[in-house]
């Protein structure tokens, strides 16, 4: 038995999530599948990386995860089967599984080449189903990862530059802004542990004219507003009570925060 | 073979259902995950403990049932599991449990204060991941409810005053507006009974100065605007056609009928 | 263990979907259950056979399909259990499985009348929970399509008239419009290859008084407009960028193309 995740920019409205289960199952009937999400904005590759870097260290060694954020299909980007300490992973390779994979203790990367990890005839357009999870399920019934083709000796990582620290300035990106809206950035917790802020302290967010009043707390049951929301290792704006900052922070906007002076500077 | 329901307000969009799942799958690997629903409005008690209550009768003895509507988390609510006869529950005390755990024959109420019951270090914000479900794993592996803390005598319940029918007047709450447009209510299929409409008579609907055509009847296959909804054991306003009252009727809204004229007065 | 997928127009926010797995488990708990989509439009036949039709090929032989888009419950029209060569599908006979059922290798149709096929008492609303998951779950434990009440000659079809290409004129319906902006018509592959445009070619789309410009081409990763999109074996109309499209083309628009001079003519 052995666990498939399966995160997409799909949704759930269609059918195309059902005929990538369908394979699987087809293929290996003992497979546990899951979702991580499907949710995932179209072709968001950042917040892909986010949400699966995130969620795969809470499953079973040596689950396969299939991630399919995939805006270069049917073009010359690699199929790829990345082999970790604690599980596989395996998907398009442009950078959406290079951070989780790193996480689990990276160890070969192979690209998915031969005919037989593959149904026939391949679509151009839906390698999710065709390659993603055909070689999923062939590696969930007992296959290799080094039989699906050549090892490869470079991973494509993220077109992100990293957070950086610098005097009182802090510069990152916002990766996430979740359901509750919290403001999920790419800054890690040694980096926030760096800050001079203090809990219980006012800040004050900049994004554009406006300027929302905040403090940085340890729990949103506390009336918080910036927050770090510890059951992330990321640094992250929690707001209650209205969701009017989230259309103004989406992904992929530049933070930045002079932490000295108790401020975020938010520029769209 | 254990199954473990999942109900929350986090949505499917981001990690953190998944992270729930993973975190279950890693203490048991043969339990069956099966969605209650994730949509309950964010921090909405009432809609979550309704859509517990009318879906938990229909899963398998021995159900371990986790809920996560959890506005307090972090602060002194405690953490409990409920041993029913017919399931098992684990979530917060905050109400949401306990019209379900009734229903399904409530046997006793643990206080979850266990070490080993508790992913460390728990974070003080997803103890939906860090406590509830990672009580529900070892539950699910063959670990007693009685093992997880101090016993409790007194469960806490909703904080909404019972329906009442007097004379003509009935006196209830919207728990819920459902995707076909039901507008459902706190009226048990007893008082229904006692109400002094039959099929087929008209009624009128007063939301404010609107005063809504209605018929009182058993199936919305029939043109039903007010109806019986016999598949739940509630009182429902059905709707075909239109949403235009799913506006006007929102979760909570205090509704007014007065039976003997065949109205039903809804005030905002 | 035997395969159930569920198809519905129920959505996932509140509890009817649960409430259709609870039953199912409780009368075989070793069914591994998938969803197919619970997003269906609210009583859009044609979408949820267009979903159903592309979907189960996927699953392994024997799976047994639950499919419930039902105007009709508590009305005359059958519920019926369809036996094919490759799987079973269960629900409505309102024209929702027929083209799925021709597909898998239509053996024999039976009408579910058998009490113990259904939960009792049935709700006049839910036939989804109390007869098709019903029998669903009884026929996963090993009982028998022909158990479930007299077999039936004639299937109810689709209520939309056939795809044609006459000389120069195509005419066609839309069934779809996915989450990517395809535009999913019911012109088959067969009849796309017949006519006279060219992968690379301009084409031009009339809907009502707009012109855009479209391109005839393999792959959404070129920037396409019109495209076949070849993951399906209906002709699509993809387009990446903007969604304004998705509002002017809904489900049952009727779509004149006239091939030759590569107008794909929308008219609402």
């Amino acid at each position: 038995m052995r666990v498939v995740t399966l995160l997409s920019d799909f949704g759930l409205r269609d059918g195309y999530v059902a005929e990538m289960k369908g394979t699987i199952l087809d293929l290996c009937p003992s497979a546990v599948i899951t979702d991580i999400s499907h949710d995932i904005e179209r072709h968001n590759i950042p917040m892909g990386s986010f949400i699966l870097e995130t969620t795969v260290p809470y499953f079973p060694k040596d689950t396969i995860h299939v991630a399919v954020v995939d805006p270069g299909v049917g073009s010359d980007r690699r199929a790829i089967v990345i082999e970790c300490e604690k599980a596989s992973f395996v998907g398009p390779d442009n950078g959406l599984m290079a951070r989780a994979s790193e996480k689990l203790g990276l160890k070969a990367i192979y690209e998915i080449r031969e005919e037989e990890f593959q149904r026939k005839p391949v679509s151009s357009t839906f390698h999710g189903r065709d390659i993603f999870v055909y070689t999923a399920g062939l590696l969930a019934s007992g296959r290799r990862p080094e039989e699906v083709g050549p090892r490869v000796s470079r991973l494509e990582t993220l077109d992100l530059s990293p957070p950086t620290l610098l005097g009182k300035r802090l510069d990152c990106h916002v990766l996430h802004v979740d359901v509750f809206g919290n403001v999920i950035t790419d800054v890690g917790e040694k980096m926030v542990r760096k800050m001079p802020v203090k809990f219980g302290e006012g800040v004050e967010i900049l994004s554009g004219v406006r300027k929302p009043q905040a403090q940085y707390v340890r729990s949103y049951h506390e009336v918080a507003v910036l927050s770090l929301y510890d059951s992330l290792p990321h640094f992250c704006c929690s707001k209650r009570g209205s969701v009017e900052h989230r259309y103004l922070l989406n992904p992929h906007t530049r933070l930045l925060q002079k932490p000295t002076c108790q401020r975020l500077i938010c520029e769209n």
